[in-house]
């Protein structure tokens, strides 16, 4: 076979060469020269980041989408979208960097045992101390056999079975401290609760008065990781970070077509891995404890990301109609999925109940406290996607609904993720529609996140610059509004104010992107709702999980026709409640349980099936809604203004 | 670190070239170096095979047993015994080549299902077709759960479960054509009988018209694979080879010598599988099976075989007081050994009583049909070692003795093994002492393989050349007789009639080793049986098994002192009973079960633990035995002779 040699050049001046067969594209080709390249849409040409610049040789563009004429003059290509035809000379420019997530969850600080733990009584982990007799010619039985046997008497453990692996270190452990050892024993995994007990380790001399556990969340964006005393249940150490597979993707849609690329699963399934690797060696560096001697993990995450995680094909996920391949997964040893920890020890992955309602959910809605409730509850993540869950624990609905990236600051001229530099809250002159805001770290803004877009979006309608379709008051007298290169827009920050001095805007398309976004929300847990005949008024507590609930202010999403209109009392920021369920699944088998029972018991309403999601939808796409009726609060807030 | 440069330089001229840290034996850089060395004693400077030319550097050499004066002189070294001390350039002789064994067991080709063979009845693996109702927006769980309901609905089997690499590939197999698919499943392994059914494997259409599964027994010499069609339970393909591990110990210590050694263990257990990977290609060939299909496989062999097969490390079966890591092997998945079949098929190690009573045995018990006698039986399987087994099936007592190498014609100066060019077989005549003698292939002879040594002998002993204690009588007239290198010996072959040029002769310390082989198993069942208060007249029948069993002559074997003087219809020669064992337990359950319950059942007597095999040892010192009234027969044929 030909093959042509092309080189990548990147900004330091760098050169690697690689040899690629006729037709490969370029960003492939640079993924095998091991040149980094972010592909935040998968590779799809929808995002144009992963532009680079062709110095010469042979190359075809497929598509040019997102580049003008003059980035084509200038030799630019989509490297997604550009196919090798001969060797070539390609500059790779400095590529976005993704900012450092807090290293830890401030809020994860207070984090306590959310019952009275006995490990006893709760801990599927254990670990027994032993003295074993050693064999002599009248006593010559097999160590398995006299450690089964020293088990049954000592511990009165009958019946314990070992993999290969632990066989394999048993005698070496057996023979190095006399005969003194630690078996790690467990029992009742929830795939196979009547089992027998397996050995996952054994430690030579007595390790009794440690036992390490770890609680995973695998968000699309970022990851955390719990590393857990398992003989009093504390959160000793935690630690996040972003996603690796975010350079290959930003949201679920993108890492599943890049997973359907050659060899892109396996990619995504080492990057999230090692996002997670480096996580669990700093939690355990920090507790001076050894990666081997973490012996369980319970993972929670969407059922993308859990397929991800596990190397599972996630294409039907993304394909009519709309299936997992597993929602249920069996335990998994971390050695098959390359987890740092000890390659025997039970990764248990919390049970999905569909596609895109995936083990965060089924993880929140047990951690959240609702199946205990007793009333009716209503449960909301809101990302990319929400989900929803409404019911009163004894009967659950739940239903997801993509939302877009524009709560994320993406699919928005200006908008930006929650980061440094970000404007997150806005508040409007009345008279003057003269804005001022708050931005995060307290310097000079760069863009809006979601929270800023909100509460910018609540502000301009509360204040009449905008109607409730949205549309710009172009009569009112502010320089702020103004026609711009999108159409109408309204400037938040002068370039003057600007750490990169330019305008910071809002344009009409985003107004409109922000007002479908919502209307999905809004129109998820309406139509949940009207399926069982139950009035959202009658909703006793809504719980907000997520990271971005944590920063969502109440009364300007309620004012946008976000939440529905309800007692601010009623509704409880919860935080991170997919790893909050992880941690309460490792700690107890009972938890666990409640999570398998939860999942089950959730119908999943299939907002495609008819037209009420469509027509909820429609009625939603505005200040706050059709039927202002809904919304008491807010027709009273607006009071005159409104009539 | 400092390095050095070590080249080697084979036979061919090639120079391998690498570098070593000071002070690694030249054995281990060559290993380092791919350069292959023979090393059958296991790296122990014992048999001197592993010797090459220092031509020039700076080593130490440890050991130079085995090799003269003159050799040293000319620059040989043990490579195991010798050290890097600086460069050094090193020639390495030409290495022996171990004869292909015949790629088929002749006494194989017989080989018929044992037993009325019910697939329904006996297989654990079965293959399910099912047709699957695709998934649609009504009905959207996921692939898995899809399959456990249809396989519920469809064929009754319930609550299956799939590891994560069955899972892997579910999605694109149930897709693959159209929702039908073949499901492979496990029910009853052994270690869980009552555990849920194990989706091993889903292929794409209907393929339940096959079923495959492999037999396997793993000898300290040699391999033998059967390919097994698990729907009429035949044998269709049969291959055999040497163990890949015999260039690093030809027995058993040597063998657990060398897995002491750095990366010892994981190059044995990688030789072993390479030799059996070779014969499943073969098989699975030769039939048009693609080895990925090969759902199952069951495993005969000894103690120390089943270990390295497994890495599990071997050392304490060869340490005071004996002991393996696991008699009773749980279930392995054939990746976690790389055994190229299907990665998930469960492979089935057989279970051994002791370390020096391993799988080949209890397999050869339940084969042999021993369990079901009901009258008095012993077992015997010789090699290197001799194991045996007395019983009549309510009870059992085993033992195992080693015998030495003798047998398989090493520690004899023209001992080799029985491939071509050996004397098998020897008759003297009685007045002038002049043999005949049979040669393996039919042409000039190069050595006496273990049944031509056990007829020479008894020929020797019967006419008189040697006295009952081995001696050779020097005053007979025959120029055959006379002292050589090594004393007194006994000339089989003239140099005009060899292969080599070289006289073949039988030594007195060559009769002196044999004595002992010998004695060793006779002492051995002797003590089962004094043990047990049996005479061994009382025994009903004589099972013999192992390959070395199928070419003894059984008169000679009692005139020897052997076999112990009984009725020759009461000796059966059952050939390779381990592998017929494995085979019986891979088609049906309840032979698995018959085989645990023997293992249980089988009582093992240290033979060290007192005086008593001492004592018959050293009665049996004698052709036949000291006391020539337990062989009447023999008394009888050497009638006046002997008096």
């Amino acid at each position: 076979m030909t093959t042509y040699t092309l080189e990548f050049i990147t900004e330091s001046g760098k050169a690697t060469t690689v040899q690629v067969p006729y037709g490969i594209s370029l960003s492939d080709a640079a993924l095998e020269a091991g040149v980094e390249l972010n592909i935040p849409c998968g590779g799809q040409g929808r995002c144009g980041r992963c532009a680079v610049i062709v110095e010469e040789g042979a190359v075809r563009r497929r598509s040019t989408l997102r580049l003008s004429a003059a980035d084509v003059e200038a030799g630019y290509a989509l490297a997604c979208q550009t196919v090798v035809e001969g060797d070539a000379r390609i500059s790779v420019p400095p590529q976005e960097k993704i900012e450092r997530l807090l290293e830890t969850d401030k809020t994860a600080a207070k984090i306590t045992v959310p019952f009275a733990y006995d490990p006893a009584l709760h801990q599927a982990v254990r670990r027994v101390g032993l003295p074993i007799d050693p064999p002599s010619r009248a006593d010559n039985t097999d160590d398995m056999s006299r450690l089964r046997r020293t088990l049954a008497q000592q511990a009165g453990i009958n019946d314990v079975r070992a993999r290969l692996s632990v066989l394999q270190k048993l005698g070496g452990a057996l023979r190095s401290d006399h005969w003194n050892v630690t078996a790690v024993i467990e029992t009742d995994t929830w795939d196979m609760p009547n089992g027998p007990p397996r050995l996952v380790d054994v430690l030579p001399g007595d390790r009794c008065d440690e036992n390490w556990g770890l609680a995973i969340d695998i968000g699309t964006t970022s990851n955390v990781v719990y590393l857990v005393n398992l003989i009093n249940g504390d959160v000793v150490q935690q630690a996040a970070d972003y996603n690796g597979q975010i350079r290959r993707g930003e949201d679920v849609i993108s890492r599943m077509i890049y997973a359907g690329k050659n060899g892109g699963l396996e990619e995504l399934q080492k990057l999230v891995v090692g996002t997670l690797n480096k996580l669990i060696q700093r939690v355990a560096r920090q507790q001076g404890v050894q990666p081997e001697e973490i012996h369980k993990a319970v993972v929670a995450g969407n059922s993308t990301m859990i397929h991800l995680f596990l190397a599972l094909p996630p294409q039907s996920i993304r394909l009519e109609p709309f299936v997992t391949t597993v929602n249920q997964v069996p335990s998994v040893r971390a050695a098959e999925i390359s987890l740092a920890i000890n390659p025997e020890a039970t990764v248990d992955c919390l049970p999905g109940v569909a596609s895109y309602v995936g083990a965060d959910i089924t993880s929140g809605v047990v951690s959240s406290g609702m199946v205990d409730v007793g009333d009716i509850t209503l449960f909301i993540d809101v990302g990319t996607n929400g989900e929803m869950v409404l019911g009163d624990g004894s009967w659950l609905i739940t239903c997801a609904c993509s939302a877009g990236p524009a709560f994320e600051g993406a699919g928005v001229v200006d908008g930006m993720r929650a980061t440094r530099g970000a404007i997150e809250e806005v508040w409007l002159n009345a008279a003057t529609a003269e804005p001022t805001y708050r931005v995060i770290g307290g310097g000079k803004p760069r863009g809006i996140c979601g929270s800023g877009l909100i509460s910018l979006l609540a502000e301009l309608f509360i204040t009449d610059v905008i109607d409730k379709s949205g549309n710009l008051n172009q009569t009112m007298d502010s320089p702020r509004i103004r026609v711009g290169e999108h159409g109408d827009e309204y400037v938040v920050a002068w370039a003057e104010e600007t750490e990169h001095g330019r305008d910071i805007a809002i344009t009409h398309p985003d107004i409109d992107n922000l007002l479908r976004a919502k209307a999905a929300i809004y129109a998820g847990f309406a139509s949940l709702a009207q399926s069982v005949g139950v009035d959202l008024s009658d909703v006793s507590q809504l719980f907000i999980g997520g990271a971005f609930g944590q920063y969502l202010n109440v009364e300007k999403s309620v004012q946008i026709g976000l939440l529905p209109d309800l007692p601010w009392d009623k509704f409880h920021f919860l935080g991170n409640t997919s790893i909050k369920g992880a941690y309460m699944a490792l700690l107890s088998r009972d938890m666990r349980a409640e999570i398998e029972v939860a999942a089950t018991k959730m119908t999943y309403l299939e907002l495609s099936a008819d037209n009420t999601f469509y027509d909820q939808f429609t009625s939603a796409l505005f200040l706050p809604h059709t039927d202002i009726d809904r919304f008491p609060s807010v027709a009273a807030a607006l009071g005159d203004n409104s009539s």
